[in-house]
């Protein structure tokens, strides 16, 4: 089948690459869309270590399982697959497993390939109002929504992002859908344009210090995460949301005199996601700048085409 | 009157220092005995750049008031003034008033002096059975008290602490009093024997990784904070106690990978320090190795004769 594989530090095409032999309990999936994340690029850095197929966002079609009840259904999937027998997944948090494999980021072939492979408890199925490039962004929507199962909402209602590109933007919209007025502070006002209507307003200069009881760092920076530091008040709660393979950190010991609570977000339950995609609560298509077929995404990767970009998709 | 100042990088004595006048609502007190402590430390290397008194563990005896109840009284004290009137008071959260002062730390002469000046909403009297030089660890008992109002504190009742200086000892002393298990990490083992009998287990390696549902950072170095991270384990809890002025700071992007909640924290409330002294629950006295003057304390201090000393109690 077709791949990216990205192996001792280069990524490549392989036209010729093995299909994924399906082991019980899994699906094999033929992708129909992938899309192309922040984590895709440092794992091109060397973030985790990673070797084979990268690729963790996805739609696709299920060609093969264990039940009929799966096959032929056009599906997303959360990217965790753990092995639900230790200690860990026996509490319930089966997306920190030690032994987990993770689509494209951790032991496991991912979805910049014709097709992958994933536990069959782990897909659900797409709603047929929900197009392949909206589904796409499945993943990254859980993740944004996921900061409403681990924090309250501030009385407020008050929240800042940090950082405009995916995530920010992501996280801006489930923010202001939850009621909350959004200050997003990035370098691209252009945009918020396209959510014309909501309670965001962009600001491209520093965030007010000490002001807001609800920040969220999106741009994987340390000088967002010195930012989001700042702009928290005393008591506060600081999400931080996306990471960094930048070895300089700021201070951390403000988080003690400003006593404030910060909280590591990362997956959430891409069954969340669906609904607000079919509802349209979340406008996606306005990110999307380029689509790539596989044959020609190695090379323009290579060759930085993705810098600046929004979001990429890379279709088969 | 005697007290020990701090001005231009450098520490003195001075007989002659001018008594303070005291303003409507604060009272004057007559220090018996004040506590050393690391925030002291750092403050003579340059620590929020304070000029004046330093000092703010302390027992003393109100000699003046505006009311006739507290005159006479032995008293302990919180240590932020705060302005009572700002949007932060009003909410109830004085301790991190903008425009607060800080006693010995922060626009406010301290406690290393014959007297000193404290609103008189702050001073708490201190029951007879607790002698002046239990009394003087009030605040930073009430500071390891105050994480039991911030986390709730693990069903497996397994807590690390990191650190066995004067904090993470009544850190540890807090938590075991609530039931936990504590694995106290730090360089000292012989510092627990005083605490047989307690569910306190002393070990000098590196802490286990990913083990604790909760860990309470209390050595105030880049290394303690990097055990920390680690040793918690993935969606635990993680509460910075202590600071740093050193700007190395270890990476803070394993918050979002492991899911984990950092949680700052500082002062609390010294009311509910005495009745675990009153009733011998927290053991200080083991503490206690050395006790200074005035007149003796500035060059001590200046000749390094307070490292590696647990407690240092300075006397009038």
């Amino acid at each position: 089948m077709r791949a990216l594989v990205f192996e001792d530090g280069k990524l490549r095409f392989e036209a010729g690459y093995p299909v994924p032999g399906r082991p019980p309990g899994e699906a094999r999936i033929k992708v129909t869309c992938a899309g192309l994340c922040a984590t895709d690029l440092a794992i091109f850095n060397g973030y985790m270590d990673f070797a084979g197929v990268p690729g963790h966002e996805f739609v696709g079609v299920v060609v093969e399982a264990d039940g009929e009840s799966l096959t032929g259904k056009r599906v997303v999937g959360g990217i965790n697959a753990a092995c639900m027998k230790c200690e860990v997944c026996n509490r319930g948090d089966e997306t920190h497993c030690p032994d987990r494999t993770v689509l494209g980021i951790q032991g496991r072939d991912g979805a910049f390939a014709e097709y992958l492979l994933l536990p069959e408890r782990t897909l659900v199925p797409v709603p047929d109002e929900v197009p392949d490039e909206a589904a796409v962004f499945s993943e990254p929507i859980a993740a944004a929504l996921h900061i409403l199962d681990q924090v309250t909402l501030p009385d407020s209602k008050l929240v800042a992002v940090i950082g405009d590109g995916r995530l920010g933007l992501l996280v801006a919209q489930v923010m202001a859908n939850s009621g909350c007025t959004v200050d997003l502070y990035g370098r691209h006002p252009e945009r918020v344009k396209h959510l014309s209507g909501s309670e965001i307003k962009h600001h491209t200069g520093r965030p007010l210090q000490d002001r807001y009881d609800l920040v969220v760092e999106c741009s994987g920076s340390p000088d967002g995460l010195e930012a989001a530091y700042g702009a928290v008040r005393p008591l506060g709660t600081l999400v931080m949301k996306s990471t960094c393979a930048e070895p300089v950190a700021p201070n951390p010991w403000q988080v003690v005199v400003k006593e404030i609570n910060v909280v590591g977000s990362r997956c959430g339950d891409v069954n969340k996601a669906l609904p607000e995609l079919a509802a349209g609560r979340i406008k996606t298509g306005f990110m999307i700048e380029e689509v790539w077929t596989l044959a020609e995404a190695a090379d323009k990767l290579n060759s930085g085409a993705a810098t600046g970009k929004l979001k990429i998709l890379i279709k088969p």
